[in-house]
């Protein structure tokens, strides 16, 4: 169960550049680079196609239909955060939108990834703040309960420490622990080392299972090839 | 129980004046000027990005997999008006395209909102015809059964009456009822206009917990900070 | 149940002609044209707006969470194929991505059909390489099961036929069995015709209960109106 | 939209023979008699197998996780009365438990039908008094707002006016209008009726292709046998 | 796409041994048995517990909200026969019940599999009737287009091709294909000879870890216990 | 992210006789006595109906389709357990049935809860082992990858940590931490040693609006009533 009420102020954020780095590779990219780990569930979706961020996670739990706690997170927030917030039951209602998005990104935040709705998505788009959501509602929500900052909590499926780093793009969002963010890093940059070569390959109609050597693999496994 | 196979020629249409109004206000706002009330659910979505629409609303109760009221709803707009489409169980078949639309504007229809599929998107979109849906499908539908014009409908959970104003955007559909259209137009105006000193003091950097002075009632429901 | 662990190197390609002519009718239209069939469930989604193909499809089924296969079925494509992807059970993992994308493009693919999740999404429209998928997701998979190619599938709730003709547009996706590709051309083309004079009617006001003569029909199915 | 915070006290039930009388014919038989009308969606289900009921509507409207208006429409509950609740959103939160059904039970109620959850099912089922419900789901509520009640609601998709009559069992929830009631009773009865003559004879091996004079609907609409 | 308005009466059904001795062994020791292949998705329930039945199918196509077909299947059924119904498109309509029941009883039918819904469960069940379905709804369909009968189908996922071996029980719905039924049940009872030594063993408190020699390969993968 | 392919062998659990006695309240009570927290998400069902337990949890984190982890925890299991499964993605296969049973129960394992599919269901409720699952599946695992034991994990979007108590029953399952087990107990017991002569009051026709004295509050939030 969560605890509830309370902020935690100090939290250990990751190596601030690696988790700069860790967006330019993209969610895909990372993810593998975890052996397959760290994917947030995909119905969290980016509410306008196009952006590509990652950021230190500040964590934030909320009720269902109640935002209050939104702007308690939101003086917890440091230049280069996202913030995280997971709901302590299934909701899709609107907890966000661009009066909030207006403090967060004035506060430093790069983005809001929310296992909720968020609303004024147009104007969120326009300001150029980003938003992965499982839901688009103009549902407005209340004040009145609390929850906590900085906790761990679960989003979208995925335990999230705060100070773990988020990657989110088109694909979707994955978290990256604080611990394993600079190792993360370096396996991720040194996969994507080899993509250009690979794609110019695969372009120029070699195939991957040649380039990949998989002919013998597949005939010990017994695939049949019938003219 | 619906009342099948009627079409109401006359039905009182909320003010015009209001009902063009709240459009610029948007569905969020709206919603919350009524005590947070009169959205469809979220499933329902645009079928492009950006509309922004108000209009009356002119109702039609159809079947599943059968469009044959649309062509009669089509006589019944006026000028302003905003189709809304109910269907008397679960179906995402594809009940309405190019042509429909094409009569639908003709008829001076804003927009369609409908608790089903459309198809012929694309060239909806180049037509500047809105249509808030819960399903895209090229899914073609018969015409065979009667269904109903002008009655009171429910869609997408929402209890829609002839008349109503129908406020949709990128967040969602409202409905606001005849009656109390002018009144939420008043307190969504006002509400708006609250905004603006808003978002500047926000994006000053002044935080929410001060600016609505909800530290007090934070502390007194028991929020505590820990360094 | 499936055939597994085989390859059908040589398949029946629909007509060519009919097969790449198809596309510009979109799917609504060639669906209408079989008698209202041949539909792909709407859940299969193209990963951007804007994309119109057809081609003949080839076919790969794939177990879940394993995306080995696609590097065999890459080597039976030929020009103006539509690789046609089903899953042995429910999953959403990202498939396909850049790479194979770059592949399947080199070796004459037009697009991919897959009852799953794929990833690079914005890669993916940078290339010009359409995908419908039911899922985006940055979730890789492995490497290790046999699957089989060119088998008759069951895609998004579809039997799909090795050589069929798929037709994908924003609307959704339709398969034409290749024996009645060509029939289905001509039927889908003469339903075409019909259009443009219909819209200018439809635009100049005239109702469809008049076009189509509906009041006759209504009247005697027990419609009323009611003043 | 919904009138909230009001209870009419004084509504007009549907006859009491036919209210009592519909429910031994069952929602199937009942939904065929209003010329298939009536259904509830079929995510309503009975918390435990075996019951049957009928009864006339009284009707209460509740907020999402809230259930303060339960003991208000507990007051306006009479012998006969089934207890049908709308949610204003999505909502799967557990409303009623023991103690509610005891109270409604004491009043005179047949049943509950909910578009919502409901607990102490084991409890519910020992006491005899039955539930329809999308949801079972221990999750508590709060009584913080306004509904109202004996409005017309909508529930799973019906809309439910005071004074219906309610028909529930293992097949689903049918809604009868007051209006309609004796008139459907009369139809569902003689449908009956027929029901154990056609029995006996497909008991006896005649089929429903000769008894119901298929064969030459079925011919004509091209149907072709292949040996 | 599916061949409509056929009917094939001759079918060459799997071995009567065979297919009346999988029933015994269970879904899941039969899905095991053919590599862990042919199983129906989970959505198909029972709509009464504790049925266990096997048999060959019959297969019938049938439209949306749409039971013309069940009577046609009828008189295909032989004794011994399961009927799998698929339908084109997305239904939970009661396509089958108690009179259906009783006419495919009497021909010699021991359960019905289908991908919508079916309502009189009640009487289903004292009849001792089985019946797999995605949903129980009491609405009702209507008899105007032409499906097929005896033509390979897709029923929850699964491809069925006519005179297949059907499984059924409270886990699921399995299917065998003819030409493997009598290889199946030899390897489905192997297994299941060795399933009651292995009982034994566990229930005396011997770890599967043991019994199965997990812990090499366990420790070989990298597992670490932490005291 | 959660570690992997550890098995942590010493947990703290709740205290024994707080654990026991916390089953006989039922998840209902439970939940309320934590401040409505604590609630598995309600698609957590029983696989049969009626039973009603608690424990200490001993947790598994799994891959999806494969249970080699099943066999893992088996050996951490102690007698008043319950097992606590989570999987690393959506999945509804069969990782468990009659074999496992028989060695979580020599173990001394009282109950399983699992965010997936469990099979042998017939079997499961003949030797009296209850299961909470989201899915019933024939689908087989396999037994390829490392997931860890005795970690905290979410399940059902609930975080378990291991040794927490779970208390079980046909409302669903709640999880109250090991700190707070006593505390809790005492809670529920003073909440339900009232609810004897409430239910007495309330059957004796005694309204819930006296009882609690809601009339002045419903009148103070502006309740209307209309004759």
């Amino acid at each position: 169960m969560y605890e509830l009420g309370v902020v935690y102020r100090n939290i250990t954020r990751a190596d601030r550049a690696a988790a700069d780095a860790l967006g330019a590779l993209g969610s895909a990219t990372v993810h593998e680079a975890m052996g397959r780990g760290g994917l947030l569930k995909p119905c969290m979706r980016p509410i306008y196609p196009g952006a590509q961020v990652s950021g230190t996670a500040v964590t934030v739990l909320l009720h269902p239909g109640d935002n209050w706690m939104m702007h308690v997170v939101a003086e917890q927030i440091r230049e280069g955060d996202i913030v995280v917030a997971a709901i302590t039951a299934e909701c899709t209602d609107g907890y966000f939108g661009d009066l909030l998005a207006t403090s967060f990104q004035a506060r430093g935040a790069r983005a809001l990834v929310i296992d909720a709705g968020v609303r004024d998505v147009t104007t969120l788009q326009a300001m150029d703040f980003p938003v992965w959501s499982k839901a688009i509602s103009s549902k407005g929500t209340i004040k009145a309960t609390l929850g906590s900052v900085n906790i761990p909590v679960v989003c979208a499926g995925m335990l999230v420490t705060p100070g773990d780093v988020i990657v989110a793009d088109d694909d979707g969002v994955v978290c990256v622990s604080a611990a394993r963010a600079v190792e993360t890093l370096a396996v991720a940059q040194k996969r994507e080392s080899f993509e250009g070569e690979k794609r110019a390959k695969l372009a120029s109609g070699v195939l991957g299972l040649d380039m990949y050597k998989m002919r013998e693999p597949l005939a010990a496994a017994g695939l049949r090839y019938i003219d």
